[in-house]
């Protein structure tokens, strides 16, 4: 066993399983057991970014920006393609179909007492762009094909990302990942935190934080070996991107990076794969008019991933 | 002029201006002055985390912990008590009667295609407790009595409380200022902030972090000095809590601290004047009915501030 595997291992001994941990476990296990008769594909899709404790009983921790905006919204153009989708994602972050109307909805809500029992209706200027929402939610959840999973920690994260990972290992290469969560590089060891919460009285505060072991790499190689893996790179620095995104192909041996800078991420990316790359761009015409690149991204992965289980079948 | 404000003043010129300031600083100023003719009292109420950005093109940023709950109900039932609020709060965290609903509406959505036009309705069961908290938001609204004002970072925040609060002065003693914002004491100045994103590659990371300027004692003192203050205490050792709480009301002359323990915190609070302290509890019978212990608070402020307007009134 390599050192860095050692490392991970390291890490979840000494992290504590989240909250409910064994029920979101059965949930995921019998999600993935529901969709393994079909042909058709599964994809665990993550999103939100990750909080890094500073204090055992925590008050104060340090936290990746995200919303969650690119997670829930690739989510909804997952199911669109036919997937079976796990949304694991920060608590309180952005939810597929939900993000439309979390922010507002009570502005648009009628009440009626007029008749014998009260109505409250959805005012008709917003029916019709809610109706489509709506109805495609209703599908999904119908059909079973959408389960939602919470995290807030970074170790609750990586310990439901395992969990799900070796979940979708027996469905080989019909599994997708899409791991779009902005996920922490460090963080301060269980036994190196405080356990009250850090008092300003005294002074200026030193912190030092550890490098997080990096989980991709037991992902791919023992976890989810047969899955098709996607990850992520944000960066501001255009420059050190495409070249970062290929470093991390040769080290992890996933099959695709999308690569983003924070300033244009919604109208450009990249895709790119060892012997690829592909840039992705929405046009000015279509942002003005609601589109999302997502919907662009997620046709192209969906090609990728039909082309790579028809390769992993035919060997 | 003390040492302390001008530190504060120095904060105030190092940091940016939040986005839109200018349109958020005439929408204060418009509902500030809308309501000077009546008496009824008009309350600033902070809710939130701040967040202090670790890089200047922010990707990550430590946080405080707070989704916002106390703020929002808060809010409510100040507006119960006949109180024009200013809810000044963390982008995305809960808002007063949206929060209700904020995380899971469309479970609750009905659509009906059956007539000429679609129509949605909320689901009969949600409808009954739904009718009287969207009453109340509808009411505020249309009287104009509540006025959301967003931050985000740390700066914005304290550039935003400054301008309320001078906003608020011409008032006097009819103004409350109720400070539940959770917001950092530590920050990394501008001048020592690195422009891109940190590198992992580069090893474990050392963050040094200075402390923040007291605000609460120029906000006291210069900016709102006629006003009912009131300030909170959380703390996760509670043999410290009280203790603390008489310190800051000794050291910024304002006139309450709420004072709370974070695993008791929904069920318990202290309320610390200079000369009494006096628990709020909920009982456990309450809080299954689905009551809230910010009722309580508000009920036993809003008394203490109308005796506060009628001694200063007189003298």
């Amino acid at each position: 066993m390599s050192t860095a595997s050692l490392d991970c291992d390291d890490f979840f001994e000494a992290t504590a399983l989240p909250e409910n941990f064994q029920g979101k476990k059965q949930s995921i296990e019998t999600f993935v057991e529901r969709h393994k008769g079909s042909k058709q594909p599964v994809v665990l899709v993550t999103s939100g970014g990750t909080t890094v404790p500073l204090e055992s009983r925590t008050v104060r921790f340090i936290d990746n920006f995200s919303s969650g905006t690119r997670g829930s919204a690739s989510a909804e153009y997952f199911l669109d393609q036919g997937y079976a989708v796990i949304f694991l994602h920060r608590h309180r972050s952005l939810l597929p179909f939900h993000r439309h109307v979390q922010s507002n909805i009570l502005d648009h809500l009628t009440v009626s007492t007029a008749g014998s029992d009260p109505l409250i209706t959805v005012q008709s200027d917003k029916t019709e762009k809610l109706v489509p929402i709506l109805q495609r939610y209703l599908d999904a959840q119908s059909k079973g094909r959408l389960l939602l999973v919470s995290f807030t920690s970074l170790g609750d994260y990586l310990h439901l990302l395992r969990e799900t990972s070796r979940a979708l290992q027996p469905l080989k290469s019909r599994a997708m990942l899409y791991l779009a969560a902005a996920v922490s590089d460090f963080h301060i060891p269980a036994n190196m935190m405080p356990e009250h919460k850090i008092q300003s009285a005294n002074g200026p505060l030193q912190l030092s934080l550890q490098l997080v072991p990096k989980m991709l790499r037991p992902l791919v190689k023992d976890w989810t070996p047969d899955a098709f893996v996607i990850s992520f790179k944000l960066e501001t620095d255009k420059d050190i991107l495409v070249w970062k995104a290929r470093k991390a192909l040769e080290q992890y041996q996933h099959k695709v990076v999308v690569a983003n800078v924070l300033d244009t991420r919604k109208m450009e990316v990249t895709l790119v794969t060892s012997e690829t790359q592909e840039p992705i761009r929405l046009p000015e015409k279509d942002a003005t008019e609601g589109k999302e690149i997502e919907e662009l991204i997620i046709q192209k992965l969906s090609e990728l991933h039909s082309q790579f289980r028809k390769a992993s079948e035919k060997s």
